[in-house]
This record gives structure tokens, C-alpha cells and sequence, in this order.
């Protein structure tokens, strides 16, 4: 999405936050024959202005994942009120999505580089069942976590470091900051959250999962030391499922969204 | 189900503690071409046992309601132990229910009329959109509520009262008392908890839809007094929707299930 492509259409960009139930879809950008945030958005948007239109994304969210604040972009030469996109979108959008809002940007927004930072969560349920109520949106652990060790396991993550250990394949510098990596909650309900500048492809999913088996005392803290030091794709370090995880906000400079009540979402306490 | 039963039964009474996702069902008990908790817990039972049996609840939970705390009874000549049990009905249960503890109870146990004391809740979500990802297990409310006149509002119907107003049809005393009637949480996030002995058919959802009317302007904390005061049927108070529902606990006296870590299922905080 350029400046350009909305110099073009004529139009206004348009920036959405979007909530949404990741479990029926194959992830946020479109794919062949296969359900996609991306799809259903520009189905909305061309069955509301007759516009055929392409959506970026602030943050690509896999096959199941959710999201409370994921932000998207997209052109439009609609003369609908910000307002009157936002319903008419609602109309149109299935139950398991939401614009919460919408506001017009600089022509030459993009929601992905012009990202400063992102908050995700990623939700546990450490009890012996599985949950019945809450089986797509956490993962479930039935061995009790020493959270305790897990904690400290986190402040060892926290700040400046190479996370090639703790990320899918990718090209290019794997040093990221990690701002925040806070393991929130005690009992059944655990979520650690994590906020970064940016993030490598997985690396939530992959720090969560090392981090479990810390919990479960089957990796140790200097365990986990070593795979940061080793800064090399550590393969054999357990990826966390999908379903637990959530895209929680992403935050631009000199542009926001009216802020909301996320603290909780996500998230039962 | 009586003691009688379970002795014919030549075998044992238990009791489960369930947890369940009420959307996918026509309700807790039985009906004929819809599916039911009981039925499909009876069908998981006889797959697991070989034996037909019938499952008494402690509480009937409408189409839509879930359960954190649901306890039903069944007999059984298996010689399977309690942990065998609630594995394996979890085997043949959907994803939608679980049992989460099991017990051997005296054979006279009855699940309902030995119930001491139930604990609900009602979870609102406070917010302009529809919610994606709580949009089966919250009642959305678009216009902002005034908690602080649902809070004293709350205060006039604890205690003993005649609440004829605040039910569905029934025959016998509307007499009840209603040991704790208490909104919790602020923002977007609401849950009203309600604890008594006993309640009658619907009371929960036919007190929060009047309190939402008192929260939205629409009724004053003395039209909720005159309601309750006049202690007949009135039709005219709406009835909050089932999805917000859950039945959290059942109380009976010398006896219960391990104390689990219930202070947050179903609800975000």
C-alpha cells in the first residue's frame, strides 16, 4: 500500500482496529481456498462501497491466532462517513469480527512500517481438565508450572538481544528489543505479554513454549540462557500453539486510536 | 434419581463436576431432536460403561447458558475408580464439555434438592461494537450503563423477598433469598454475581435485564423497588439473554469437590 495507491484511488486511507476470533480462519492475509481476515475484510468493503480494494495489515497473524487491536489499512474514493464505514462494515463483517474504529490517515500511512511499537498476549489455562469454555483462545498446560522459575526465566529475555533461538526462519539482523516479557497471573489463568519495537516471524509462540518448559522443570533457566547466547535457530526449542495467542495493540507515532478498555480482553481473571 | 436407583443400580452413585460451553446445546436436560448436556452425557457414559443411565443436574441451565460448576449424578455398576471415570467420559465427551472432578457420593445423593446454596453469574460486555471473541458468552450492551445506580440497585433486592417480579411462571412461593447480588468490575467488562439457595425459574436473567434497564436511564432504582414490592409477574421487565449466563458453583453441606481455582473462568477481567 503507497501513498501513491490512495493519490490514485482518488481517496482517503482509511485506518481500521480490528478485533477478531482467529479459530475459523488461515490467518490474516489472504490465501487460495482458504478462509482469511484479509478476504472477509475486502468482501465487506466492496459489498458496502462497491470498491475493490486491498487491505494491509500492521501485524500477519497465523491460522488461529485472535486479535483485540490489529490495526489495517486500506483506499477507498467512498464519500461514507469514518463513522459510516465503521457500522457498514460491522453490517457486512461476520460475528467473529469487529471494527472497532476507524479513522482517516495520511495518505501515506502503513500500518506495518509505520508501526512503532506491539503488544501480544498469549493465554495459559494450567489446570488438569481441558477447558470447555475456553479451548480456542488459551493453551492448555495440565502439568502445574512453576511460575515462579518461569518469571525469572522472563527477565532474562527482557531488552537487547540476537532472538534467532526464539523465532521462525528469517533473513536478516534477529537482534530486537524486547521491552516487556511479564508473566501476569497465578492458578489456572497465567498470560505473559510481551511488547517489542518489532517482533521475528513466531517469536511470541516460540519464547512461550521454551518458557512452558521451564515451567514444567524440564528446561532450566540457564537452559534458556544458553539458547539466548547461542543466538542460532534452535530448532528443537517447542513452538506454543496458535489458539492462545493474541494480538493486543499496536502503537504509531502521532496517530492513535481513541483509547479503549483492552485491559482485559483476552484475558479472564 | 433415587437412593433406590442406585441400589437396583447394584453399584455406585457419582457425582460430576462439569464445565461447559452451552452455545452448541437446546439446554442441560433432555429433548427430543436437539442436543442436550444429558444427552450427551449419558451417550458418553454409555460408551464408556456399556450402561444406559440417566443424569440428574443440580441446576437446569437454559439453551445458550454455560456451566463452570455444573454437578450432575449418575449410578453405575462400572468398576472403574473415580479418576478412570472422569478420563475417560473426557474421552468421549466433545470439546464443549468436561467433567473436571469426580466423587462417590452416599446413594441417597440427589444433586438438586440436596444443593445448599448456587452461585451464578452474568457477564455484560459495556461497549459500543458487538464483541468478536466473547460474542457467545456475554451479553453486549451498547450504550454506556450507570453501574454506580446498578450498584445500589443491586443493594435493594439482596435479602429475603418476594420476587414474583423477577421470575418466570411458577406455582408455589416466590419467596427466595438472595444471599449476595453484587456487580463486579468497571470499563467494558461487567459481571453481576448472584447467591442463593435457591432461585426460581429464570431469576437471574429476568434481574439483570431490569437492572441494565437501570444502568441504561430507563428505570429508576424506585421503579426497580416498586417491581420488587408489588411481588407479582411482570411480564413488561425484559429478560437479559442466555449467553451472558453461568452457573459458577453448587454448595452442599458435607460434601464437595477440591476447591479448583474457579475465581475467573468466565469472565475477562
Amino acid at each position: 500500500m503507497t501513498g501513491a495507491a490512495a493519490a490514485r484511488a482518488g481517496g482517503r486511507r482509511i485506518a481500521l482496529l480490528l478485533e477478531y476470533d482467529g479459530t475459523a480462519y488461515r490467518g490474516s492475509q489472504y490465501q487460495e481456498n482458504a478462509p482469511s481476515i484479509q478476504a472477509t475484510l475486502e468482501a465487506a468493503i466492496n459489498n458496502l462501497t462497491g470498491e475493490t480494494r486491498r487491505c494491509a495489515f500492521a501485524g500477519r497473524t497465523d491460522a488461529g491466532v485472535h486479535a483485540l487491536g490489529q490495526v489495517a489499512g486500506f483506499d477507498t474514493q467512498s464519500r461514507l462517513s469514518i463513522d459510516e464505514l465503521r457500522r457498514g462494515m460491522n453490517h457486512f463483517l461476520p460475528l467473529d469480527i469487529v471494527v472497532r474504529q476507524t479513522r482517516e490517515t495520511a495518505l501515506d500511512f502503513d500500518p506495518r512500517r509505520d508501526a512503532t511499537a506491539r503488544l501480544y498476549r498469549y493465554r495459559i489455562e494450567n489446570r488438569r481438565e481441558r477447558p470447555a469454555l475456553e479451548r480456542d483462545r488459551a493453551w492448555h498446560v495440565a502439568k502445574p508450572l512453576d511460575t515462579e522459575a518461569m518469571r525469572r526465566a522472563t527477565r532474562r529475555l527482557e531488552g537487547e538481544h540476537d532472538f534467532a533461538a526464539f523465532a521462525g526462519p528469517y533473513e536478516g539482523s534477529t537482534r530486537r528489543t524486547l521491552r516487556r516479557c511479564e508473566l501476569i497471573g497465578c492458578g489456572e489463568r497465567l498470560r505473559l505479554e510481551m511488547e517489542s519495537p518489532g517482533f521475528l516471524p513466531h517469536q511470541v509462540r516460540r519464547t512461550v513454549g521454551p518458557l512452558v518448559e521451564v515451567g514444567l522443570g524440564r528446561m532450566s533457566e540457564e537452559d534458556l540462557g544458553v539458547l539466548l547466547d547461542a543466538a542460532r535457530p534452535a530448532s528443537a526449542a517447542p513452538t506454543a500453539p496458535a489458539h492462545g495467542l493474541y494480538l493486543v495493540s499496536v502503537t504509531y507515532d502521532g496517530f492513535g486510536f481513541e483509547p479503549e478498555d483492552e485491559s482485559g480482553n483476552g484475558q479472564s481473571e
